[in-house]
């Protein structure tokens, strides 16, 4: 396997080495093998995601390219065998709610131990540094971003006996603990492209693949706003009309076949006319409206929330476009939301959480 | 444009003249040009449709080869001109309700109407002699097919002026009428293969395109038993709940990525994993629990209700296996739904209504 040099997150394109693929059988860690470490030290990277994809409440999302977080993983004789310590956070930090190093309540933390439970590590102790590339709370998967990356990095360091449903069973251990039990973040995060979480239990992957040929960028604008996630999940309804559901189903299907046929204008079109969450959670990020209106007149295919917010998600096929599209969102926010807001505009990542160094 | 013979519907398949396509911008009839008849005679097919695909309940639809209704069209100076009188109908009837000859309560009638009206034809009439090949209330799209065919046959003899949307919309007419406003007979029924319904207001059809290299049969097994329509109607409930409903888009986005990537498994697991319609018709088909499962059982992918029944469709790769699960099902409505019922195995049929004869 070849050993490439790291990229800084913020690069087009990220150099990887992604852990091998393995055959269905070994969907369960062989435990005739013994599990030590193979390497003392590895780097991983895995990226943001954009979940909540329009109709696809807590089960559809994408990988972002060229931003995420990192983790450094050594063993550590320090460390009592079969547990971790968390030596170092650093990177983007909320500054309201700093991330904690106690393992069992940091992403990267549960998802390495659910790792190590999975292969049995009892012979060594490892420790943990979390560079953060993406601010907490802001809809583009950063807890899962850390448990993805953590996850790779404890499943390479091992020699890589765990499948990626095992990857996102563990990392889903993490996400369930400190933001809920869904899958689109860190499915995308550990796969990349666009995932759909057909059934939880059990847990049914389908990868979407967006025909390589296709241009696809991602508006992300991020305004300077906390949301309250209870807030978020509380204006989620128990029930809903036959009639939203059946038109959410229908937008579901073409989003799903917007992806697969390369079909922006389907995928755009789909991803706006969420009739059940967005209109109920729009309403909660001020501006919203006028930035999705403001995205759609500059020539977006498509624009919604991006996970539970505050981050707005508009589409396009070509990077200045983009970039035009998020200053009149930008714009939409700071004259109808009074916040304050950055863009950038960044690719699908069809790679997911993969090693950079060893 | 080259002219083929005729082939009898059931054959395994069905050569045919299909109408040109026409560019976007002649979406509406193009008016500036007179819409004489190019044709004296023209006699059309169009195939039967499985509808209410699983999750799909009112969007989601697909055509099958070999089975499906005729048309012949004929310009009859006996005619009051921009009228049509219905000079036959033949093939299977429903034993209990006739089909009515009078051109406004017959759905090959009122989509002939409709495509005269749009293609604004007042200077001749029409007689149409109907040949039906599926029994009618059978889950199997007798009305569209009817309707796609008349409608693609009115377009033809004037000269192919109308989009596949418009024929649709003239075929749509009719289903209104004497079913209910759904297209995911009629849209099919014309345009041929899968389609997805994203919208009806303004009508936006999302053709699916399954892998011509791979194979796929429908089982389709009819029972005799009379269904009550508004019995079917009743059941669909105006509420459901938000875990059902997300359960239902997951299973819709799983159906489509199925069918794109022409993966069987995903298809019939999304395919038979509908929670809200099907659940409450089923038990309105005698032995309908049993006949899935003995389908399943039998190696079917997927099994579901077809339409709205009672003909319950399952899914496979392979003819015989086909065949096999077809006695399956048969044996599973005779011991269980005390019904006779009779199968047959189907492919996919990927070209829509046609002309078959100038």
């Amino acid at each position: 396997m070849a050993i490439r040099h790291h990229q800084p997150p913020f690069a087009a394109s990220t150099n990887f080495i992604k852990t091998p693929k393995l055959s269905p059988s070994s969907f369960r860690p062989n435990l005739s093998v013994s599990s030590k470490p193979v390497f003392t030290s590895v780097e991983s990277f895995a990226p943001a995601t954009v979940a909540n994809l329009g109709p696809g409440f807590d089960f559809l999302g994408c990988a972002i390219d060229g931003i995420g977080d990192h983790v450094t993983l050594t063993i550590d004789p320090n460390v009592q065998p079969g547990r971790i310590s968390i030596a170092e956070i650093t990177g983007i930090q909320n500054p309201h709610k700093k991330l904690s190093k106690n393992p069992l309540w940091n992403c990267a933390g549960i998802a390495s131990i659910s790792v190590m439970r999975k292969l049995k590590i009892r012979s060594v102790g490892i420790s943990l540094s979390i560079k953060t590339g993406l601010p907490i709370r802001s809809g583009l998967g950063s807890s899962a971003a850390s448990a993805a990356a953590a996850a790779v990095a404890v499943n390479a360091i091992f020699g890589g006996k765990l499948s990626e449903s095992d990857l996102v069973l563990a990392a889903l251990e993490a996400e369930a603990k400190l933001s809920g039990y869904h899958a689109d973040n860190v499915a995308p995060a550990i796969m990349g492209g666009f995932v759909l979480i057909r059934s939880y239990d059990p847990l049914d992957l389908v990868s979407l693949k967006f025909p390589a040929e296709k241009n696809l960028f991602f508006v992300l604008v991020n305004p300077e706003f906390e949301l309250q996630t209870k807030k978020m999940r509380a204006v989620v309804p128990t029930e809903v009309t036959f009639t939203d559901h059946v038109w959410n189903c229908r937008q579901t299907g073409a989003l799903v076949a917007g992806v697969l046929q390369g079909d922006l204008v389907g995928f755009g079109k789909a991803l706006s006319a969420d009739r059940i969450v967005e209109p109920r959670r729009g309403v909660l990020i001020p501006g919203m409206e006028a930035v999705k209106r403001a995205a759609l007149e500059a020539g977006a295919y498509g624009c919604t929330i991006s996970g539970s917010g505050p981050t707005v998600v508009a589409v396009t096929d070509g990077e200045e476009r983009g970039r035009e599209i998020g200053e009149r969102m930008v714009e939409a926010f700071r004259e109808e939301g009074k916040l304050k807001a950055v863009t950038m505009v960044k690719k699908l990542d069809t790679i997911g959480a993969r090693v950079i160094k060893y």
